[in-house]
C-alpha cells in the first residue's frame, strides 16, 4: 500500500492557495518527500502529514522553487527534536546548495547526508521504496523519479514441502528474511512463487518530453508530470523554457500506457488550469488536473 | 500618510493560516519590508500588496524564520523583470547569509546591496522613511526598527514676506526644495513654521524587554512588538529563549505611553493567542492581538 499526496501544484513561485509542487509518498510507516520549495512544510501540515517519518528527500533539481523550503523544513524537524538522520538525493551540485541554504540551520540535532547523482539512471533502496532516478531534459541537470513498492510472490505450501522447508521457518520466510535452521539456510524463494506486480509511481518535473521519461514511466500505476502551460499551441513557449505543456504530458501518458496522469507545476500565469480539461482529456482521457493536496492510496492488485 | 500591514504573526515556523512575522510599510508610492521569512512573498500577495515598490528590506536578525523567504522573494521580483536595485539592511553577518541563500537566485536582473549595522543605534533615510535601527537583546545580534514619516512646518505667508521670499518660490519651497533666484538662495525654513509631529511606528522582534526599546518607542503612534507566549507566568520560559511574553510587551507599551500596541510572533504552540486578550488588556488596554494581514493607515494629525 502506497499513500501519495501531491502537496502543491505551483511552478516558479508559491501563490495564495497554490503551494509549490512537491510530493509526499508514505509506505509502511516511512515517508519520502520529492522536492521542497518555499512553503512545502506548511503544505505538509495542511495535508495532515507528519514530518517525522520523512527520512529521504529527493530533489529533482536545484532551481529555487524546488529547494527553497529545505532549510525551513529541516529547522522545523530540528525543533521537533528529531535525532534520526535525513538523506537528501539530488543532482550533482545539490550538496553545495544544501550547505549554502543551511547557513540559517547551523545547529540541527540530526545528520543531513547528501547523495549526488552522477549517472543518467541510478537506483536506491530506502525502506520499502525502490527508487529510480533518471535524468530528464531541463535547463539545468534535472532528474525524474520512479518509486516502486515491490511485491513478493504468492506463498506456495507445495513448493515449501518440495524444498523440505520446516514449518517453523515459513512465517519469517514469508516476511522476506533468510532463515537458518539446523545448519541449513532457507531463502524466501524456496516457499514463494514468482514476484508479483507491485506499485509504481513516476514523477517528472521539470522537463521537456524525452525518451527517458517514456521508458521509465512504463508500467507505472500513476504518472505525475509537469504541465507548465495549458493552452493549445503553447509548445513553443514550453520548449523555450524547457518545460512541457498539458498536451505534451498527455502524449507521454498515452505513449507509456499508464492508467492515470496527474498534471502539476502550473505557471503562475495559469490561473485556471481546469479550463483545459476537455482539451487534455481528448488526448489522454484519464488526466487529472490536480489541485494542492490531492491524495490517493495505491494498493496491490487483489487478483494477483 | 503611512500604510502599515502586518503580513504574518507567527514565530519559529510558518503554519497553515499563520505566516511568519513580517511588516510592509508604504508611503508615497514606495514600500519597505521588515523581515522576510518562508512564505512572506505569499503573505504579500494575500494582503494585496505589490512587490514592485519594495526597494528596502530591513532584517531584524538572521534566524531562519526572519530571512528564509528572501531568495524566493528576490527570485519573484526578478521574474517580474525588476531592474531597480534592492537595499537590504541588517545586523553584521547579514551579507554572508544573503549571499549564501542567494545560491538559488544566481542571476537576478537587479542589484542587491547589503548594508550591515555596526553601532547600537544607526539611522538611514530611504525615500520618505526615516529609519532608526536599534540593537535589542536576543540570542543573536538583533535590531528593532523605528520608521518615521517627518512632517514639515505649516506654511506661514507672513514669514515668507518677512524674509522677502518671492511668490514664485513659495510652491517649491513648500515641497522642501531649496530655490535659487536672482543669485539669492531661499530655504524652506524661510516660509515654514517649526516641524510638526509626523508619524512613527516602532517594530521589535525578537528580544527580551530592554531599556533601548522603551527609549526608541517613545513618541511612536504604534508599537508592534513580539509576544512569543501568552500565559501569565511564562516570563521564565520567555527569558530562557530570549523572547518576551504578552505581559512584558504590554508593560513596555505602558511605560512608553504609546497609544496602541500590536502583538505578533506567536509560538507555534500558542494556537489561540486571543484567549489572553482580557489578561493583556488589563496591563495595557489598547493591545491588539493581531492576526495575519492586519492593516492600518496612519495619518498626520489634522489639528496640527
Amino acid at each position: 500500500m502506497l499513500d501519495i499526496c501531491l502537496l502543491g501544484t505551483g511552478g516558479m513561485m508559491p501563490l495564495p492557495n497554490r503551494y509549490l509542487t512537491a510530493l509526499l509518498a508514505r509506505c509502511n510507516g516511512s515517508s519520502l518527500l520529492i522536492d521542497c520549495g518555499e512553503g512545502t512544510q506548511v503544505a505538509l501540515r495542511e495535508a495532515g502529514m507528519s514530518f517525522n517519518p520523512i527520512d529521504t528527500i529527493l530533489i529533482t533539481h536545484t532551481h529555487g522553487d524546488h529547494i527553497s523550503g529545505l532549510p525551513g523544513l529541516l529547522l522545523s524537524m530540528g525543533n521537533a527534536e528529531r535525532t534520526e538522520p535525513v538523506t537528501i538525493i539530488g543532482p550533482k551540485g545539490t550538496e553545495k546548495v544544501v550547505k549554502a541554504l543551511c547557513i540559517i540551520a547551523p545547529e540541527l540535532p540530526f545528520d543531513v547526508n547528501v547523495i549526488e547523482l552522477n549517472d543518467n539512471v541510478e537506483t536506491f533502496v530506502r525502506h520499502d521504496f525502490n527508487i529510480t532516478a533518471f535524468k530528464v531534459n531541463h535547463s539545468i541537470t534535472c532528474y525524474g523519479y520512479s518509486l516502486e513498492i515491490k511485491r513478493a510472490g504468492r506463498f506456495m505450501p507445495e513448493l515449501a514441502k518440495q524444498n523440505n522447508v520446516p514449518l517453523k521457518a515459513w512465517n519469517r520466510l514469508q516476511k522476506g528474511d533468510d532463515v537458518e535452521m539446523d545448519g541449513v539456510i532457507y531463502t524466501p524463494d524456496m516457499i514463494l512463487g514468482p514476484e508479483r506486480k507491485g506499485i509504481k509511481v513516476t514523477y517528472v518535473t521539470d522537463s521537456r518530453p524525452c525518451p527517458e521519461i517514456t521508458k521509465q514511466a512504463k508500467g507505472a500505476d500513476l504518472l505525475i508530470c509537469e504541465g507548465m502551460y495549458g493552452e493549445p499551441g503553447s509548445e513553443q513557449r514550453a520548449a523555450e523554457h524547457r518545460h512541457m505543456n498539458f498536451a505534451e504530458a498527455a502524449s507521454i501518458a498515452l505513449r507509456t500506457k499508464v492508467p492515470e496522469l496527474w498534471l502539476t507545476h502550473y505557471s503562475p500565469a495559469l490561473a485556471k488550469p481546469e479550463m483545459f480539461k476537455d482539451y487534455v482529456c481528448s488526448i489522454f482521457p484519464n488526466t487529472k488536473i490536480c489541485k494542492d493536496g490531492r491524495k490517493v492510496t495505491l494498493e496491490f492488485d487483489k487478483n494477483e
